[in-house]
């Protein structure tokens, strides 16, 4: 292991996590590496955690991360109660329920601004970077695992930096990471990304060797998640969206490579991708945030042919595959920092098709991807707006029912808006799609009713629609707003949103 | 006026409006030039709906433009009863009503997607494009005159042309629009501009001359509109908005120079820019969507050095003082397609400030750009969301109540949401500021309460959130369902929010 310190004078900072640990004071801004339960820190995390709890140290951070990062952060970090803030995203269970009820404050907040904010001096600077990497270079470069993300902008903040060499990640992730980073305007450029497998950056995240100031040695593994088996319900949403892309083609709007894919992370999500091996679609590239098993078959069966993302993040049977076949997989993907990968201007100038999951869609085509009945956080935006609001084409899929039937994810009026009906262009459920490019409000509201709600609150929503229109005739957008929001109010009182 | 036709064969092509205006049939898709009152066709639509109200003429049109048109357009063709479908933005009081009861369906939408979605032939294409113009050159390519917008993409997309040479648009225009295209992706590459003051393109909009069916001589000014005189509402908030940039300034996050500016259009808007004659910044630059007058002043005094937009759309007295000094002005600003302007790409590349208004805003962020009591547009989106989501600060401000103290214009929560609070930065009233940057939604929360609302309305809101918290003590974003859009429902019972 002491190998991969490819710089001599390095190798003097090894130490132990727990001694590590010392360098994370009360107060401190921690930055990470780690995008959706991969590549982030774990030994050092546990040690400062366990440390806290033993010592009964007084403790209050605020945490940075690319993405989710795994249980020996965001809960382990929770448990032992020393997280004061946190963003820009998370989707660890204990932690979600202490931003609910406001022991920590949560930003959620749209992944590429968190770069920019950090970059840009609005977000307090990193104090100390906690690293994961694969190798430090002889210059004291730092080599990246299985996530990019975000560790590029925390690790040109940062005061100090702690490495985390990883034995158990493979060491032929060495060449995957192209890091490219951006200057601030006024002296910004474009970014020089033709096609999402270009390379265009170095392999390695450029780093000030004097502020590496501990190498920790890791053998713990990224703690992938299993997928949930795929469901009838999936089945037939990714049915639905293979079906109207290839209406797609067959209307001369996309060829048979179609566009650069983009795909929210998930179970859905997963599913959705999954189809796509059945499909008449070849040779296709993803510009995306995190590679799940679906991508990586698709990589296999010959239907895709590149992927650029932030992460790679599978199940732990898609991982072993990664392993098993990592030198097929080498040169197909680029990971990538989430400035790049999340840029609006990548994703109007590649013009990607944004694939991602909703809770609840209105009749409108607003979009619900973070809160439950309007108060409660699920998980966050994530990249999702990143995406949806610049691509080329915009689609947010759901189960039209959640929780047994009790709740229709097609309500009259959304009770938190992330994607505005200006930026969603097609609603998918298993019922079916509704296009709604081109159509006014009424137009939108009577396609999504038809195609998209599920029959057991088909006439519930017609009743609500049609009231609307009638009570408010001289109105571009028709709601009841003393009845807009009952459906929700109805199901925190009665458990349910029948009527 | 016939030099200003430079090709021959296309002398054959004059006529008068009435004739252009047969080329018009039931059932087309109509595309204009024109953005913000400026720069449209007057003479034939004036004719095409003379003839139909005097033949009693069957007549449904599909209308595109860049942005609102003139009444000879807009108010015109709903008196006329002619318009089926209109997008992708309109501020006419007539139309405004067909609108809203249904008589016109209305897309609503980004207006850097209305030239994408008719690029990319998910609009249909358009049948005859009105087009006014400076000149028509040898080759046929087309001189706009004070818009550029959408007309590009029009000419491109058009079966037939009508071309309107106006006698009134200075001919010093000529040279002042930079027409640059995109292709469609995967064949997109990167927009090389670099600063708002570069010229990438030419200074025609390039035309297939047999597509040119009709060029006819226009004698009608545009109909620009007076600006109402600055209140001391709009001083105040333009005070409150240079005080935050000045603030920034001292912090070391902008320069003296700040970074391009882009404002929304109208009397706010103009007031706000207007401020900044007296501030300390220098050596300015815009790259926005409309040149109103107050930009024109920063020009003449200084403070502006180059200016891009779609359109110059100054009021009487602005137009007045920008013809009379075009030379002043003819290499300081540069007018560019709606599709160049409003990019994703440039927005996030140049570092926009995006300074825009909002009809009301919640306590969490949220803005309603659009619709009055959840449903009734008032006029539409327009680019604000183009630059807003993609800038470097996305500031919206507004007075903080209307309607003579019955309205506030802060609300629980915003009945139609056009911004979503991962995208607004900055609030602005009268009362104060609120950066909710690197903020929790009850952060954000308890800073728009404290500096934004009204006196009036101050404790009536405290006492929202504070219950919101109490019922709902296990929310990140807490929320009273039944409550929430309360407000608004007692101004339409009563004609007041307050309780």
């Amino acid at each position: 292991m002491q190998s991969r310190i490819r710089n001599e004078q390095l190798k003097e900072k090894i130490m132990s996590p727990m001694e590590a640990s010392k360098l994370i004071k009360d107060g401190m801004v921690i930055g990470t590496s780690g995008f959706t339960p991969s590549g982030y820190p774990k030994v050092v995390p546990l040690a400062l955690a366990e440390r806290v709890k033993r010592d009964n140290e007084k403790m209050k951070l605020t945490l940075y991360s690319g993405a989710s990062l795994g249980p020996e952060v965001d809960g382990a970090w929770a448990e032992a109660g020393i997280l004061a803030k946190r963003l820009p995203y998370q989707t660890n269970k204990q932690l979600r329920q202490d931003i609910n009820c406001g022991k920590v404050e949560y930003l959620d907040m749209h992944l590429s601004h968190s770069s920019q904010y950090l970059n840009y001096g609005i977000l307090p600077r990193v104090d100390v970077a906690i690293v994961e990497a694969i190798a430090i270079t002889e210059d004291g470069n730092i080599i990246p695992t299985s996530a990019v993300g975000n560790s590029p902008s925390f690790i040109k903040s940062a005061d100090k930096i702690i490495v985390e060499i990883s034995s158990k990640q493979p060491v032929e992730l060495e060449g995957m990471s192209d890091i490219y980073m951006l200057e601030n305007p006024p002296m910004r450029t474009h970014i020089p990304i033709k096609t999402p497998g270009d390379r265009v950056g170095t392999p390695f995240i450029v780093c000030d060797k004097d502020k590496i100031a501990a190498v920790v040695f890791s053998d713990m593994e990224d703690h992938v998640r299993d997928l949930a088996p795929i469901s009838d319900v999936d089945r037939a949403i990714s049915k639905n969206i293979i079906n109207f892309l290839e209406k797609e083609v067959s209307l001369g709007r996309l060829t048979k490579n179609l566009l650069p894919l983009q795909s929210g992370v998930g179970n859905v999500a997963n599913a959705v991708l999954a189809g796509l091996c059945d499909s008449t679609f070849e040779n296709l590239v993803c510009y995306t945030e995190v590679i799940q098993d679906a991508m990586l078959e698709l990589m296999q069966c010959g239907k895709i042919k590149k992927a650029s993302a932030c992460s790679i993040s599978p199940s732990p049977r898609g991982l072993k595959s990664f392993r098993e076949n990592i030198d097929f997989f080498k040169d197909k993907i680029i990971l990538r920092p989430l400035e790049i990968s999340n840029s609006p201007e990548m994703a109007r100038k590649l013009g990607v098709i944004a694939m991602n999951t909703a809770i609840e869609v209105d009749i409108y085509g607003n979009v619900n991807s973070t809160h439950i009945m309007g108060s409660k956080i699920m998980n966050g935006i994530g990249g999702s707006g990143d995406f949806a609001r610049n691509a080329y084409l915009t689609i947010f899929s759901t189960s039209s029912i959640a929780k047994g039937g009790k709740i229709s994810s097609i309500v009259p009026m959304v009770s938190h808006v992330d994607h505005t009906e200006h930026d969603t262009m097609i609603i998918v459920t298993e019922q079916g799609v509704a296009d709604l490019r081109g159509l006014s409000p009424k137009e939108k509201a009577r396609l999504i009713i038809e195609n998209c709600v599920h029959p057991d609150f088909k006439e519930q929503m017609r009743d609500y629609f049609n009231r609307a229109c009638e009570v408010c005739q001289s109105c571009h957008t028709p709601h009841i707003l003393e009845e807009a929001l009952s459906w929700h109010a109805n199901f925190v009182e009665t458990g349910t949103m029948k009527k």
